[in-house]
């Protein structure tokens, strides 16, 4: 059994996206965001404090695109893996990386130093920097993909990579910052949002019971 | 052949001590850091002007630990790769993407808001918040899983996931926050740096003519 911890919409969603387009089956550990204040007893189960963390047998697993890729690819290919073989194998692996590495860090920047830090330690100048690298690489990245008319970043259909980058969009909303998505990420952003999967992971965490204790 | 677009000691580094370790042929382009600003005819290579690029083909990746993972596979299994069927799988894929999302994207700010910006856009909280991000993941995470007294991070041998996360021991002394690591850490980066591919990598980059024009 797959037990994945998560907060709502934090990164582990791209965990739960991923299981709901496979439709692998999981147990669910919501818990209030963020855990390492508010849920201390996490720090037991994973000692980084963060979000999120992935428990599949002796597996554990907390960087959540490479969650998405492991789900992908432990029992042999899925919908969502692509393979060594196939000629965008390399820009599979390059989109998972980028969609946390490239787009969300910076966007952890404008979340904490506009909104989660205490009035007296915000700092608008690197809320404004990184808000800024995000939306350049953003641009210059996934929109100059996508502005060959192509409704997927790769392979010819929805995969991981697509939740990868997928979550980054997500999170730009919740910032409010959806409203400078250029016209093709908005158009690719309704039709990750239209997916039956991510839906369910919607659905999902909103069904979920809030947990005192682990 | 492959072609690498690499700045000294830079991310890229992941990328030149991977071919190195795997003894692949490759071209090398070194360029001045940082090259948005300092080449900017490499922006009709790479859009984004982050570094690194590496050219193998009609495939063109960006992200540093995509990169180590996507040479250590296309070709079918390597030393430095981790199958689905291995029991350690799924702790390769986390520590790929941790050295780069959780380790290195924190240094980077150290690095920025303490060294890069010009004096007065530098932000020292920022940079200490970060400081004691990176430090507080690698006690909990590296050094955690190393104080078993294995010599590597997975799979009872060296793999890429060594190399991402040895990337940012290397950008750790750089920014000088080597003489912080715990005595685990400090006898691995040991380790790291005695490896032949690494002091391959390591002359390799010296080597490399400077280049004017790409």
């Amino acid at each position: 059994m797959l037990t994945l911890y998560h907060c709502a919409d934090a990164r582990s969603f791209r965990c739960l996206w991923a299981l709901e387009e496979l439709q692998l089956p999981y147990e669910l550990k919501l818990l209030p965001f963020p855990p390492r204040w508010r849920q201390p007893d996490y720090l037991a189960e994973n000692p980084l404090g963060t979000i999120p963390l992935l428990v599949d047998g002796d597996t554990r697993l907390t960087e959540s695109a490479a969650i998405a890729q492991y789900l992908a690819t432990r029992d042999g290919p899925t919908p969502l893996s692509v393979e060594p073989h196939d000629a965008d194998y390399g820009a599979w692996l390059n989109w998972l990386h980028h969609g946390e590495a490239t787009l969300t860090f910076p966007q952890t920047l404008v979340l904490r130093y506009r909104r989660l830090e205490p009035e007296e330690r915000r700092l608008p100048q690197a809320a404004d920097d990184y808000a800024r690298w995000y939306q350049k690489r953003l641009e210059e990245g996934v929109a100059r993909t996508l502005s060959d008319g192509r409704h997927w970043l790769c392979a010819g259909r929805f995969t991981a990579a697509d939740i990868s980058v997928g979550y980054a969009l997500l999170l730009a909303n919740s910032l409010g910052m959806g409203d400078d998505f250029p016209p093709v990420i908005a158009a690719y952003w309704e039709r990750l949002k239209a997916r039956d999967g991510f839906r369910r992971a919607k659905a999902a965490q909103k069904a979920a019971p809030k947990i005192e204790t682990l």
